[in-house]
């Protein structure tokens, strides 16, 4: 994450791992979501902070999935079905269940289907929100398998030259393990910036850069500019920013999440709001068994010494080091075992306010 | 395409379709190549020029590929076997076959499995150059198919704050099935542009665009710049250009593909090529069977009426229209079989030398 999402150190207190699981874990409870399924939902958000990626984590999500759950949107008892399944392939109908809570049993469905036949494909419909999409694709790599997941949802991003909304940020990632490296993990919006990294903007005071957003007009912004003041949607570009820098490949990828979450789980993109009879979140996942393809072992030998050679890589001038996705993250992982977990003051303020509401203990601050 | 990649009309000739297919036809046969495989070759190309992707069809490419069979590089009769199988996934050893031939093969295989289990998954190590990636995954989508296709292939990106490559340009494409709209066909390198556009932008006497190369200490060149005189290699950027632009999605794009190509096909990363025992190309193909995830008419339908809300959506202040990807080249392909292919007349100078040459039939000018 770009330095200028980070919540400066004054402004933030660290809380202890075990805490803001207990707290997270309480909260679910609340919304009457059961004790398992509370707790799988702590697991990832917890996860999700750890590892550094505070978009995801508890400071944006967790306060709209309990908004969520308030509002009835979010069911907190899905009783989830599979609709369409082949010996590699299946279909869930998640009945409103969150993402985060029914994500690692969609992978674990992958995972079996893959060890049966090589290759394991789930997808979603009727889904609530999936949070970092990474985090399930690294399930499939503890699995010994290379892992991919990706989620299609709403429409606040503009195709190249065009000056309506018509995708999400349809986040796609991709896990793969290695043997001692920081394993291999990649996950990142197909929009130039995820929709949640606004909200941390504004929290932290920054700007956004040059070709992130686009004017009214859908003329890219080429110069930095602040958060607009009546939100974000419909201004987000896709990766790349302008068609010159490669827009149309942001575009493209958009496209591509959109068939396998929304397509290939019989629901409809998101830009057909008008007749949403469902929730509007589909998601994908994928599970590939390296055995299936070659040797297990060499496999991961391979990928460590690629992974090597990617951070020992001669850095351009004026860098420190050359990173690989997941390396970043999982030395924030590290640090925040050791040293707690930092939320921004106006976060800590939201968790006593929701504790003392809710009835639930407050958070241990370090 | 971008308008600077294209010829200027009064620099090029229109040849036949028909004559065009003829002689790239007898230009393999010339290479020791089997008639038939010389007709899959010669659609493959045609295919592709008609599309009017031109970087991939045979203005860059049949004069490599001539090159590869006189070195004794790329085998013309390859043997090629499949060395690991599931019943949804399958490896096969190419035997430095030609991947433009070899190609529609390997997706008729995952065809076979996601008939079978609703997903085909094929890798393809030790083989030669793929040609457009698009075709392969077109070639699924015509059976009612997600079609998917990439190639992991040499080391001439870098990463994003390297002043080393470690990729290749990485191409990953997606085709999928409507009913009346041309097929969506998204087709795009991993890196800001194809290596083959440095060639063309050479022939047509373009320059490069800000954030497309970078200089020597892997700085990023924010200007516009000619073509590198000594080559690209080591100089391309990853999609995104800059690490504020999004680099490091382009980075993580450009290692996914060298997961799924070089990684599931048992082969190794190019940039370990100093040890390298086999051609660089490796080859990821997937078929995902419609059928299996969702009522097929349904699927494309709504594919349609998607497609088609693309193109209708509101453009941008200055462009006359929004594009899908695959829309263009649909009426590149409607326009070049009524009116012939247009070649740049260096390479129209090329086929001359060539069909002299090699006593084959000249090209047909219109």
């Amino acid at each position: 994450m770009l330095e200028r999402f980070k919540p400066k150190p004054e402004d933030s207190e660290r809380v202890t791992v075990e805490s803001l699981h207990e707290v997270v874990c309480a909260i679910f409870e609340k919304m009457g979501v059961s004790r398992t399924d509370s707790e799988e939902a702590a697991n990832v958000l917890t996860m999700t902070d750890l590892r550094g990626v505070e978009t995801h984590g508890v400071s944006n999500m967790l306060r709209a999935y309990v908004d969520q759950y308030t509002s009835g949107q979010v069911n907190p008892n899905p009783n989830w079905v599979i609709e369409r399944e082949t010996p590699g392939t299946a279909v869930i109908n998640a009945d409103r269940g969150l993402g985060i809570i029914l994500g690692r049993r969609a992978m674990d469905i992958a995972i079996e289907k893959a060890k049966t036949v090589g290759v394991g494909i789930v997808t979603m419909n009727n889904g609530g929100h999936l949070g970092a999409v990474g985090h399930f694709s690294m399930h499939a790599a503890k699995n010994d398998m290379v892992g991919m997941c990706a989620t299609a949802a709403g429409t606040g991003v503009l195709p190249t030259f065009a000056s309506e909304p018509r995708f999400g940020t349809n986040p796609i990632s991709m896990a793969a393990p290695g043997k001692n490296e920081a394993p291999m993990l990649f996950d990142a919006a197909t929009s130039q910036i995820a929709g949640n990294k606004f909200s941390l903007a504004k929290r932290v005071g920054s700007d956004l850069l040059p070709g992130w957003i686009a004017d009214k007009e859908g003329t890219p912004i080429l110069e930095e500019t602040p958060v607009p003041e009546d939100g974000w949607y419909g201004s987000l570009l896709p990766v790349g920013g302008t068609r010159e820098n490669g827009s149309h490949k942001g575009y493209g990828f958009m496209l591509m999440v959109e068939v396998l979450g929304a397509f290939l789980s019989g629901s409809v993109p998101g830009m057909f709001d008008t007749e949403r009879f469902e929730s509007g979140y589909k998601h994908y996942f994928a599970a590939y068994n390296i055995a299936a393809f070659t040797d297990v072992d060499q496999f991961k030998e391979k990928m460590d010494r690629m992974l090597k050679m990617l951070r020992e890589t001669k850095p351009a001038a004026g860098h420190d080091r050359v990173l690989y996705p997941g390396l970043a993250e999982s030395e924030d992982e590290e640090d925040r075992r050791a040293n707690g977990v930092p939320l921004h003051k106006e976060v800590m303020e939201w968790f006593d306010n929701m504790t003392g509401e809710l009835g639930v203990p407050a958070l241990e601050v370090l």
